[in-house]
């Protein structure tokens, strides 16, 4: 239709994406194994539809044969965590990995959209070696809190369902529930940083 | 150590989760494909370990010998959804099949414990095929909010800390976090509320 | 095209083979946590793509209406053995089972066909549970040995480039390789013979 | 025991097996999708149990503190193809990897083992990224054909079950096994030079 083979460009971004789902997944299994705090709680993946892609490409007016550089999202890979404070700590062991490149990050958390989301986003390259030899792919990765991602999947099948013309009363609820996720957000941390504190005031007291 | 064979005791139940989570995962995949709204937004199960069974049956003082009867959530399954309503629809879906067979229901929805905890348990007996033959297990079903689950997630790794020791303060931050995470299902009801109202209105206006 | 929804079409069959191979892999997980011989290999399953069931309705004069009982391989499981007297225990224990219905055999082991081919074939019916109920459908259950399935994997894929069409040069070649199947697993028969024996001799020795 | 901690001490190799069997396979799926010839049939991975480094540790004299570079096979991967020629395929594709150094190559293929076994091994060094940073492990990359693969799944569980001492009876029938496998791959061969043949006389009768 437009001088691509659509069917065969989503290969690396399918494996990319395997591949970086089975790797941040073992960070987790790794950290259990070693007794130590966990700061994944799961780790889920995609790839983009085509059309969302051509549909996405139009919307940034990204030229067909610059889809692979001007959009970042194709292989999409998602961190859930339990506390705002594991965020950055799962950025920082991303940070240290020596199989991708980082490109930029974008903080949602602190600047969080006007809509209401929050996420942590990193933009990789990931090389993945393909028959034909090794090819880097551009791969996002979002981190955020169970709270937040809770939000986001809903505000993501509305905006699917009325093709991202919220009406104004749907637009409003969805701001009052993105207050009710950053609520619970910072009550968990309230109670993470009453363990940390109790656990300080013990040491301290068996002189440790 | 105590006359019975743990090792292969856990076999059956492992088998159990493993059918009834392919089996409920495939509901959502069924309705997903069928473009109908599917009230389940992901399941997850495990098989307790032997040393919590042990504890339990030390607990509620079940006999060695009756664990298989006494304790009900050796194999255990969660379903986890977006909004509070979808909880009954998929209660429903558990309710008519035919490849397991109820044995009672509690709804801590409606009933929330004491410390927030909040959820909907279904007990079942489901028969596993063995080489041996066909063997009934009991198993616990959960359904839940993502809220609900996350409040939850957080609730048993601090027991796990506190070895149900939960001092004051902290439990005071737990219940907190729990009327926190209500609020979130609140609000995301509300929006619920909202959208098929708004259908409504747009088909009375159309005279569909 | 011809009056059906062939998408949807095909998700109890999905369903089914997804649950089938969960259930006879655990078979052999089962008798391996027990210590005792396991005749099963490996598992394998695939659902028959729409254009093969088509091609397969019209060979065989199936009404496009009639399809669900008229094919009975939509649903396809493959059990592997290691001997060929492996097979007819894993007969049995599928026999045994209470989840699914017999509905007959054919032995393609005793009577192989001119190609070659050799494999057991066991038609059963299985409930499946979909949001809409219980539903059953047919499956084929192949059960084979490691030489079989590896001579019928190339048949497969030689009958598929030459759209059944084999020259003679090539059938000939099939029929050979296929005798060369045979005497592999006559010569393993008979190192499983030799061990049984091996072990009575043993056992007759030291008296037990 | 002996002064190390077993169970952290298979972390980075179980991740190492994980990550190169998605590899691997997906470079199956790969060529699937561009409808090429795929050499490889399917990929399987596992990692010795301690007991077996143990054993085969005392055997080779390898010190305790030096198993991570005197045992080579810890982190295994066996990938599995129809034709003997297939296998130099695969090997190429592993040599030009990116993400993992070759360290040396065994053929078991020309120069097969007295018992009959033929493999080619390839041993390659492969970054595992952890939570502490990047660390190589050694992985065996074992590639044979469907029936070279048969006969050693047999040789290995007749070893394990006579603890490598098997009788000159059993041992003599393995070898003929051996030979009956070694017939089925030369048939198999013989077929596939029929094809390419057949493929030729027809692009030059057609002047292509």
């Amino acid at each position: 239709m437009d001088g691509r083979d659509w069917s065969k460009f989503l290969l690396p971004y399918q494996q990319a994406v395997e591949e970086l789902k089975i790797k941040l997944k073992s960070l987790r299994t790794e950290l259990k194994a070693r007794d130590e705090y966990a700061p994944i709680e799961f780790v889920t993946g995609r790839v983009k539809r085509i059309s969302s892609i051509l549909e996405k490409a139009k919307r940034l007016s990204v030229p067909i044969d610059q889809i692979e550089t001007g959009i970042e999202d194709i292989a999409g890979i998602r961190i859930m965590c339990q506390f705002v404070e594991d965020i950055h700590r799962v950025a920082d062991m991303i940070r240290i990995r020596k199989d991708l490149r980082l490109v930029y990050e974008k903080d949602y958390i602190t600047n969080y959209k006007d809509s209401g989301y929050r996420s942590y986003h990193i933009i990789v390259e990931y090389p993945v070696q393909t028959s034909l030899g090794s090819m880097p792919v551009l791969a996002e990765i979002q981190i955020r809190t169970l709270a937040m991602n809770f939000w986001a999947t809903i505000e993501h099948s509305l905006n699917y369902k009325y093709r991202e013309q919220l009406p104004e009363h749907v637009r409003e609820r969805l701001r009052k529930a993105a207050e009710a996720a950053f609520a619970l957000d910072r009550e968990m941390s309230s109670i993470r940083q009453e363990i940390v504190d109790a656990q300080q005031d013990f040491e301290e007291k068996s002189g440790i």
